[in-house]
């Protein structure tokens, strides 16, 4: 079959590649409805993680099952699902504490980019529809596999609550996501932080009630600004530099949480600084399996919409382009149609 | 008046001072009962932090009022008080929110280790006891004014819950205050990691159930070994430097929230590794204002004994042989009697 593999940097390939098979007996193959492209495939791209060797891209999904190994026993052929780009058996006391992106037995998935995959752990990581959805449907129900469920993450970490003022500091795809969570958990105040005008109507859409244009000082002056000196109640930061973080820390008042998602790149926190802050840290590879339920409940039942993250669409024969797109800042999030 | 004071390194001198007076209509003047020597002042005492003026030292203080300002109104003359190291107005959004120690108004106390100290913000700050306290539960009601405060908000910050493992990583006063919160807390299982007999004894009777002697990763090791593999479900960082820290965070479980109350010197965090041990952090300078009412109650109602915490017992006019056998770890704590 025809797949995306990443050559070196800027070099993304739509090439053959054998097709994936069941190589344990808790796999299950399925038939992507639709993939896309994460933030995170950028840093290979851009040369910012090493690539050694020809690498399958790709670790969001959702589709049909077409098979499962002889151990797979909660989902079977013909069913929709929707995984996490983490595997997760469910079982073990990570999983059971609702951390499944620490599972004893996690693997990151990869190779989504194509038109089928192999998923480990299917009964773990699976979750299945009751029947298969509206095609309208389907990028919302892609982005529960990994944007919609780190900024959920990022919400929950920072343990957003009603009426809270939340500020978010990153405005891609995993911030617009988060200032929806803030909306569904009940913020009362959203602060997006973002110099960019299409994402900013989306934040606004999303339910972001302020934006924040400036970055470093100057942001974290804006977000005391709009909360009377006190600093945000909760702050999501999206970003994983070292900037970003440290804005997330000054504009977050004493007592806050910061949920951090986005992976850390050059990022040392002094021990002091951050005690005397008193804000709190919890981050990591969003448990998107924890809330994948809910979430696709939410998008089934038609209360949330975040597909609209995609706002570039091209068949996946032509995902050079949609790596560009997103390089290039054209394209906050691109759609893979398979 | 005789009081305390901190010439330079290991140059501690009980001598005549001007005696403390209202400066602010929000002070008050108290009489202390008793008063003590904490860990941190062992930092300028050892050099670790600079002295460039002669100190007046001590921070933790409980005592009779003597003397009001003209804008005080909640506590008056003859009332036994307990306050926090730090002030507090307890009326401003820091405080409204629980973090009564980033108050926008507050103040490090200092000059506590004298017969007579002043209090800003004696509103804020004072909580008062309904009638005279028994003489012997002075240790303890001296011991919420900041090492019991700052062991319960590790317990706090770390998110102790019933049932919970914790693990205590520091075996001083504050270490084993966070052994009494945690069992208080109603967790099951409190793992101390102590290397001192006579420590590891209180420990025990304050709750403890395991004991591991190891540090670093041996240490660490130990935790793993005594959960299953798992990690504690929360951990009680309480001593501050880099490698009681790196032990906290490989001690605890993913989901796991680490409260760290010991001051940092000399740490930093690499984003990435916390990102991916997927533990949190909160800490800071504990805000004991908002649990004084309660840990005073717990004390008067003779339910909790904290002021075991004090094995040392000196005439305050003895104060430099108290911080010798804190500096030599002959003493975990020294009473200081008035």
């Amino acid at each position: 079959m025809l797949a995306t593999v990443l050559h070196g940097p800027g070099d993304v390939r739509y090439e053959d590649v054998a097709e994936p098979t069941i190589l344990h007996p808790t796999d299950a193959i399925i038939k992507l409805s639709a993939t896309c492209i994460c933030g995170s495939d950028l840093w290979p791209y851009r040369g910012a993680s090493p690539v050694t060797a020809p690498q399958h891209m790709g670790h969001e999904y959702c589709g049909v099952v077409v098979e499962v190994g002889s151990a797979v026993k909660t989902v079977k052929p013909g069913q929709f699902v929707v995984g996490s780009f983490a595997t997760s058996d469910n079982t073990c006391p990570h999983c059971q504490h609702g951390f499944h992106s620490s599972c004893e037995q996690r693997e990151f998935m990869s190779g989504a980019q194509a038109s089928y995959a192999r998923v480990p752990l299917a009964d773990g990581t699976l979750v299945a529809t009751a029947e298969m959805p509206a095609d309208d449907l389907i990028p919302s129900l892609l982005a529960a596999s990994d944007v919609l469920g780190t900024g959920w993450y990022a919400a929950d970490a920072a343990r957003v609550q009603k009426g809270m003022t939340v500020a978010v500091v990153g405005d891609g795809a995993v911030g617009l996501m988060g200032v929806l969570a803030a909306k569904q958990m009940g913020a009362e105040r959203i602060i997006a932080m973002s110099r960019h005008k299409s994402r900013q109507e989306l934040a606004l859409e999303y339910g972001a009630t302020d934006i924040v244009t400036e970055r470093g000082d100057a942001g974290v002056a804006g977000i005391k600004a709009l909360t009377g000196n006190i600093g945000a109640d909760a702050v999501l930061e999206c970003v994983g530099t070292q900037e970003s973080m440290l804005q997330a820390i000054h504009a977050a008042r004493p007592g806050a949480m910061i949920g951090y998602v986005g992976v850390p790149h050059g990022v040392q926190l002094d021990g002091q600084q951050l005690f005397f802050s008193q804000t709190g840290m919890m981050g990591g590879p969003a448990p998107v399996r924890r809330f994948l339920p809910h979430l696709m409940d939410l998008v089934l039942t038609r209360q949330i919409n975040p597909g609209k993250v995609f706002d570039l669409e091209l068949p996946i024969a032509d995902v050079a382009e949609g790596y560009r797109a997103m390089d290039e800042r054209r394209a906050i999030k691109t759609l893979l149609r398979v």
